[in-house]
């Protein structure tokens, strides 16, 4: 057996000395089990310093082909038992990386519930479709075209389509086209955060209920979920504090403007408070904020990367809530150096997000377009919000809540007697539906509580839709036959 | 202090005790290195079951609240001390995830080149702009709009339009739409894979040379890549089964056909073999297909899915190589079980890719417009590939390749004296540019190749691009001074 070397090639001479020795394993010329030399005898034979040979017999055993032990030199491993006999099929079971099959009976549920169309569905996260500037968006979507498409389509950089990233950079002070990422719908900030972010075992604070993509997304990257309470001020500082002094969380994750799904809205001081906690404890605070455009009243308030004076905040945000969930574009403003590190994996995700629709929504914002159709769908949004609160107290008077400001959602609360998940049933046999509390709340709370979308449909279907939820409520009150009695409490126990 | 219980309600007991519990520990009620009652004593105090009470402590202990000592009981998590002092910033380097900042120099340093206007870039892999279809493009754009475009914006299944995938799995036997998934850009399919079958040291076997995109992710995802070499018959099957016997890989990746970098395509009798080593090693096959439409002569040769008579073949390709890489659609075509278990993670991901584009590509299909194009671009691409091969044998003679019967891409073995890298210096300084072949291999080789893309510019900048890579290849052999001597080799030296 012989070794050739080249040293007239560009080629390193350790690379060459694996190369030919790689060949000969995977040929059966040096057996499983027989010894490659010492690499002192082979740098000899080969006239080469001893380090090389030792750099390519690292290269072969962390390739896998070789073993080494001590006293006994390198050794080319075995194979296994030649594959004989032909397998019937494949275990995917078995292949599959442990953890990876996300639990996902509740997102599919929900996929499915939008698909009966049967069902008033109150369940979704949408936009009214009734609404769409639909011939905005052809006139839009051709007129990119025509203007340097050829271009567009080709290709663009992975942190997005440039005119865009300038105007939402503009958004803010201090904020460069370089701290801007356009990304593929805001899941996939909340997605590359998990993933740049969480290691196993790490913990991550988020509200108590929070939206449901993210809880679904940091336990996916094996977060820990601490829940911080969030009532109809936003998360519970107190309760915040004690998190980040007990297991410091590697990032605070919260939807402070008409969140999801309780429509609350975080007032400006206790958003000073929130930065400033995050700033002794050294924790960086990620903004999902998708709904601020959408006020119908009161008085708007900064965001937290508004207000954000040492480049903590981590703000991700959509058109998916504004404009069209089905164009995809979301967008990420943050750290520079945070940008630059998740960059790689954006790009080993899709490159880059679709070219086209990020210059469609380009030019929506250019023309005054997504401003005008904000006007429009404020104004709608607010009534529909009306309506379905009038409905509600009509058909359901038992329920409680606590009226937004804006955004899609009513969180309300069930009268004692009535589980969600019971109402639930009874509501899809009433051919209406809704999200129930729980599947909010990292820690098991919520079961008393629903997600009402008052957005999405026009307002005789709202009130067609609470009209049918009041007579599930009312099926179930029935069923069990007993008003609720004022005196079932356990007396309180003390404790300690 | 009290806890109160409320049997009436429809949360469960241990529900209603850990949120007691725990908004008393929040609040600093129940102090940090405070004991929790035992749980016979607590469940005797509530009267409930004593199991209630043991199930209400775990949830505080998964919550980092509590601790558990044997012999002390539960104990209240002792908080840090008070984040005091402000921090002046956040040390982002820390927080990342170890291992999530993947290598990318590489991938920013391909990205450059393109932006380079003055360079000619015979680097990309993508197809020739020149050429796009663009008033069929903004007359699908339109009209897929006016047909239904309301429901199209505002949500999608996660696996996608289902009208396109009824049309790709109509071009397999015995393929469901339930079996095919649109992906956002084919990059997205080589990332789902990566993350549902690769545990952190898990071995794939992939092509040396292989496409960069697929060996980045496999590595990001923490997988040994065992590279099995690539000739102008693809991979090397002896070396195939030897790394098969050895290491059982997680899977196989390979692009059969017109592959990237080489342009070599797997007879058909090797891809019965291909299978048969799948088959009997129980090992599955990921089929990277973006380019088998384009080919520009011999006969066309089927693909691993179609022959595939037992379910081990994911197989998956794009539009981004046949029509805009821009609208990011790419696809998959796998085992149901396969499909099922990555779509919660697509989902999490991006919630589904942009619907419009989709049903854009399906407009494509469904009016012909799709295989006219091919016509056209067939053609002209194997005109381009004919002008490049007689530019490089002008301007470059002593280059070596294969003609490729399809594809984009000629792969170059370089003059003896000749370094790719050093190439690629000399050639940005002449304004063209390529990628140099050693990012393409797994295990260190292709130092002395480079891959150079025929299809994406007009033969005339094809002709001038080479005439600068010649001019480029005299420099390096006018500097170095001398003609490479026949006799420069080491003679063979015997090992063992």
């Amino acid at each position: 057996m012989e070794l050739d070397i080249d040293r007239g090639s560009p080629i390193p001479l350790h690379l060459q000395i694996a190369r030919g020795l790689r060949e000969r394993i995977l040929k059966g010329a040096i057996p499983a089990g027989g010894k490659l030399p010492a690499s002192r005898k082979m740098a000899e034979a080969l006239g080469v310093n001893r380090s090389t040979v030792v750099q390519a017999y690292h290269t072969l055993w962390s390739e896998g082909l070789t073993e080494g032990y001590v006293g006994r030199g390198t050794v080319v491993r075995p194979t296994t038992a030649a594959g004989g006999a032909p397998v019937a099929a494949l275990s995917w079971g078995a292949l599959l990386a442990a953890g990876r099959e996300e639990a996902d009976g509740e997102v599919r549920d929900l996929v499915r519930l939008l698909a009966r169309e049967d069902v008033i569905s109150l369940a979704a996260g949408l936009p009214a479709p009734d609404l769409f500037p639909m011939e905005e968006l052809a006139d839009a979507a051709r007129s990119v075209l025509e203007e340097g498409g050829r271009s567009l389509l080709y290709w663009c950089d992975t942190l997005g389509y440039e005119p865009l990233r300038k105007t939402l950079a503009d958004r803010f002070t201090n904020t460069t086209p370089g701290e801007v990422m356009i990304l593929s719908g805001s899941s996939q900030g909340i997605f590359l955060v998990a993933r740049a972010l969480i290691e196993p075992g790490d913990t991550v604070a988020v509200g108590s209920p929070t939206y449901l993509g993210a809880l679904q997304t940091f336990r996916g990257a094996g977060a820990r979920l601490a829940g911080v309470p969030v009532g109809p001020e936003g998360m519970d500082l107190e309760m915040l504090e004690s998190v980040l002094s007990r297991t410091p969380p590697k990032f605070i994750y919260t939807v402070p403007t008409f969140q999801n799904p309780t429509g609350s809205t975080m007032p400006l001081e206790r958003r000073r408070r929130l930065l400033d906690l995050a700033y002794r404890y050294g924790v960086p605070v990620v903004e999902d904020d998708p709904y601020t455009p959408l006020r119908y009243e009161g008085e708007p308030v900064p965001t937290l990367k508004e207000m954000d004076t040492r480049g903590f905040v981590i703000h991700i945000s959509s058109f998916s809530k504004i404009l069209f969930p089905g164009l995809r574009v979301g967008w990420m403003a943050a750290p520079k150096r945070f940008v630059d590190s998740i960059t790689p994996a954006k790009y080993l995700q899709d490159l880059f997000t679709n070219s086209h629709a990020q210059a469609v929504v380009h030019e929506f914002l250019r023309r005054g377009l997504l401003e005008k159709h904000l006007e429009k769908v404020r104004r709608e949004y607010g009534r529909r919000r009306d309506r379905m609160v009038n409905a509600l107290r009509r058909h359901c008077p038992r329920f409680e809540f606590t009226v937004p400001e804006g955004g899609y959602f009513l969180w309300c609360r069930l009268p004692r007697e009535t589980g969600a998940r019971e109402l639930l049933r009874e509501a899809l046999r009433k051919k209406v539906s809704f999200i129930t509390g729980e599947i909010f709340c990292p820690d098991g709370q919520g079961l008393d509580r629903i997600r009402l979308n008052f957005a999405s449909h026009e307002p005789e279907t709202i009130e067609e839709g609470v009209r049918r939820l009041g007579a599930a409520t009312r099926s179930i009150r029935k069923r069990s036959g007993r008003e609720p009695a004022a005196t079932e409490k356990t007396p309180a126990s003390p404790i300690v």
